[in-house]
């Protein structure tokens, strides 16, 4: 965990150009952070700045209002779906519930990528502008494209279905933390969703 | 829709003992609406007491504190639970995954249930307060009791993963608004929700 070059320490000078990729992820950071544990409408972009130890006017040089810093932080989120989608959409069919349950909940039990997905969920079901960034994360998803590879009635239904059995079951171990399902194996997990999730999107 | 006895317009006096059912009542009324609408750490008792037309000392004199003005009402949310719980565990086996998912889009379905249940989800994924209730609503339910009837390994876990499908189906429904499951007709979600949660909960 010992960075390969020595950072300074406290504020940055805005001129030093330098700096600006470190102050630009520590600000991303500070961001989630905020983001996951306060939620949409209770986070600043002046409590941003100052977990980030900047200035609120760099918050919004860089990324502009609080609904951009938003988009920006929570972005890391999709970026390992669409690393997966191609292994996870076109391996078999009869396994393809087991490898987006394992997907998501891999994505669910790394802190880099739970972070942002906390903010997300915490942040839409009080704000439009997040639930808007939730809705495009759902059918931005893997899970329409499976659905609509076979010749089934309602695959936009199945997928938000089988959706629904992974963003119920993240909420519940995540967000409002149940027992024993918070403390549960995540493989205990995946071996009774995998199926759920198979004949949502592949059961006649 | 009419009331059977005429009310009194505007404030009442708060030592008119004739107005106090009818004052209680808004209250719970109101504070139902803005904790579903804000969620609640952005609800104030303040707020409710003006929406219900009385004063902030009135909401306080019949529930106590913010937190017990919430719970008494989201309460409204459980009686239901409780009148249905007999028919629903006590039937065969075989069709209680779609007894028990019937009697849950039965709340989320009517107004009357579904704005406390929104009230629940949208201040529990913010509020350690909120979230105990939440906690409570999902193992007071029937599900726990339906799992452990059975000779199955982990009910408890059974239990929630069943819940999990019916969470989330309801925040992608209700909450999120993802279409086209937020307007697909109940009865094709139940069509395929009852299986699911039958599963979970019976099979070995």
């Amino acid at each position: 965990m010992t960075a390969a070059t020595p950072r300074r320490r406290g504020r940055p000078s805005r001129t030093d150009s330098a700096d600006a990729p470190a102050a630009r992820d520590r600000i991303l950071d500070a961001a989630r952070e905020e983001f996951s544990e306060r939620g949409y409408d209770k986070t600043s972009v002046r409590g941003i700045a100052k977990a980030a130890g900047v200035d609120s006017a760099l918050v919004h040089h860089y990324f502009g209002t609080k609904e951009q810093v938003f988009e920006a932080a929570v972005e890391v989120a999709f970026s390992p779906v669409l690393v997966v989608r191609e292994e996870v959409v076109e391996g078999p069919l009869d396994g393809v519930g087991e490898r987006m349950t394992r997907a998501i909940f891999g994505l669910w039990e790394n802190p880099a990528t739970r972070v942002p997905l906390l903010a997300i969920v915490r942040s839409a079901v009080n704000n439009e502008a997040a639930a808007a960034v939730f809705r495009r994360l759902v059918s931005s998803q893997l899970l329409y494209r499976i659905a609509r590879k076979l010749d089934l009635p309602d695959p936009e239904l199945r997928a938000e279905l089988a959706a629904a059995q992974l963003v119920g079951t993240a909420m519940l171990r995540y967000v409002i933390k149940v027992e024993p399902l918070a403390s549960a194996d995540p493989e205990q997990i995946i071996a009774r969703l995998a199926p759920v999730v198979q004949a949502h999107l592949t059961q006649p």
